[in-house]
């Protein structure tokens, strides 16, 4: 296999902090139902888990948006959620209501978790790796990516999505050592999926932390900065040269002290993020990547245009990755992507 | 009726810019489930919205509380949701599920809105703010609420909750005149429902936007900022010496926009903002109420102790109120609200 080199990659270059006029550009969740050729090849894998356990139907899906759009980067199709399952818990995605786990309720649970099978149940996600590193066109990153452990904690503990997320606090505060101890087998099987995924061909990981924004300061700096800053740092040491995005969802104000504490290479925006700020606090320390409403991919036409300038304007200056603040909608037209890279990548 | 003089009520002292040690404290939703009276007044009332209509009953519930815990403050027993429901809207709350509203559709289903019998509809409503400013304390300040203007937008748009507001985002970007008509009606209809609590005996108005932090700051900006701003300035002009407090529940770093050009009284933290960055940057602006992880009032016991320390260390310097960062939770051990106060009001 041959391995093109960094500088041939827009997206590897920007999360080495050089400013590239256009920024390189995908979008967060970009093989998705809005293609309708990813809902064809969704109903022949059968369920979803099955589609992310293919290798040969991961990679068609990985791809298909890059046949129709240049993107700058391909992620690994995949789910955060394949991590609890491969230490040995029940998930299972029903059409329409989101992922439904088998919630672990005590600390004989969190014992019986076994990260050690994880390489070898996973195994079919490295593969799907392998596939893409040498399918993907030369000048595209591949992404691999994992869940950062307080939003996988969180399914694991709720059995699902939450509201509230109650019961992952009651963890959190009543049962600090349980919580605790649950934390440390995801931190190392976290590490031990993404250098797996890097083994395999990924050129750079991002870690999603969905729900970041639902802690208070004290459980953010040890449950969401602590965490991703320890695999940011083994994986920087073992595999060096490897970037790694952190995504804080609803971080606010504590984005600063994330970017800082973590040592990201790039940081993910969520769509609230104010970007005159983003430009003055945050790009100073390392790439920042986003973060357009999705909903504007929807709509498409001028707000689009303006909402694309403005991110230009303001964050063009500086190392920047062009992204969405969340993944792409269902509902997304297609040729509103096109438009959407042809403005991007449009002479300024 | 004696109305007790402002500097007799610690609440309406610290929202005027006061710094207080100790410093007052309500809660959030401190009329609500966790109380076993309010279980039974409810069962007694039926729905919860008969609950909201029934002055008696709310009165009642409003009062419980204050007869197990001396808070400094009494809020209006009632919902965000009996705004729609008086200008034409149906609006039902079925148990475990959460409010059902008939969403509109058109731009004639905006026309058809009746904001001129919102007085005359709630006048139930109003007979419960003239029932309690006769009933509490003499010490204790009576809150008036409302939802803002975007918040209450999603719920009739939506027709309930949502996951991703994409039905409102619709009417925001492809929808714009629709969606500023509505919100004009909702501006009015907000305006003179709070004035119309003024009049019956509030001391002071809430503003709950509760999904402010759902929205990209150029929206933020017109559909939280200037909404909220415009509300504040005409109850300031209309009904001077009535403080308004804003609670843009998620705005992040925007708070401080949120507070510079509003010009509230006073800001309601959520639990996710960290208190040394509020001290530096929101007090000196206005006075600040927050923002305990309400799930740590369910846990009680010494982590509660320490977040409480850590609040009056942090903002017990400046113009504070203490209070949760959102609502209490069903859940709670009422007796862990009892510890809370007396660790508040404890001598430091």
């Amino acid at each position: 296999m041959s391995v093109p080199s960094k500088t041939q990659k827009p997206f590897l270059q920007a999360l080495a902090g050089e400013t590239l006029s256009p920024p390189p550009v995908w979008l967060m969740r970009q093989a998705g139902r809005y293609l309708p050729e990813y809902r064809a090849t969704r109903e022949e894998a059968g369920g979803f888990l099955d589609l992310c356990y293919t290798p040969k139907l991961a990679v068609e899906v990985t791809l298909q948006p890059l046949r129709r759009y240049a993107f700058d980067a391909a992620i690994l199709f995949s789910d955060i959620l394949v991590v609890p399952n491969a230490i040995g818990r029940q998930v299972a995605f029903k059409q329409g209501e989101g992922p439904v786990l088998d919630p672990l309720t005590s600390r004989a649970d969190v014992e019986a978790l076994e990260p050690g099978k994880l390489r070898e149940r996973l195994g079919p996600v490295f593969e799907t790796v392998r596939g893409l590193a040498s399918a993907i066109p030369s000048t595209t990153a591949l992404i691999g990516f994992a869940g950062a452990p307080w939003t996988v904690a969180t399914y694991m503990l709720e059995g699902g999505s939450s509201k509230d997320f109650s019961v992952a606090k009651s963890w959190v505060y009543s049962r600090p050592d349980d919580f605790a101890a649950l934390m440390e087998v995801l931190i190392g099987a976290t590490t031990d999926y993404l250098i797996a995924q890097i083994d395999a061909g990924a050129e750079a990981i991002q870690i999603f932390d969905t729900w970041a924004g639902v802690l208070p300061e004290t459980e953010f700096h040890r449950w969401v900065i602590e965490p991703i800053g320890r695999i940011t740092r083994a994986l920087h040491e073992q595999r060096p040269g490897v970037p790694v995005i952190g995504f804080p969802k609803g971080a606010g104000v504590l984005y600063e002290t994330f970017i800082r504490e973590t040592g990201v290479d790039g940081v993910g925006l969520d769509a609230s993020v104010p970007l005159a700020w983003a430009a003055k606090t945050l790009q100073p320390l390392c790439t920042v990547q986003g973060n357009m409403d999705p909903l504007l991919l929807v709509e498409g036409g001028p707000l689009m245009e303006q909402a694309v300038k403005r991110l230009l304007d303001t964050l063009g200056h500086g190392p920047f990755i062009f992204n969405l603040g969340h993944g792409i909608v269902p509902q997304t037209p297609p040729e509103n992507v096109s438009r959407l890279i042809d403005l991007v990548r449009a002479p300024r």
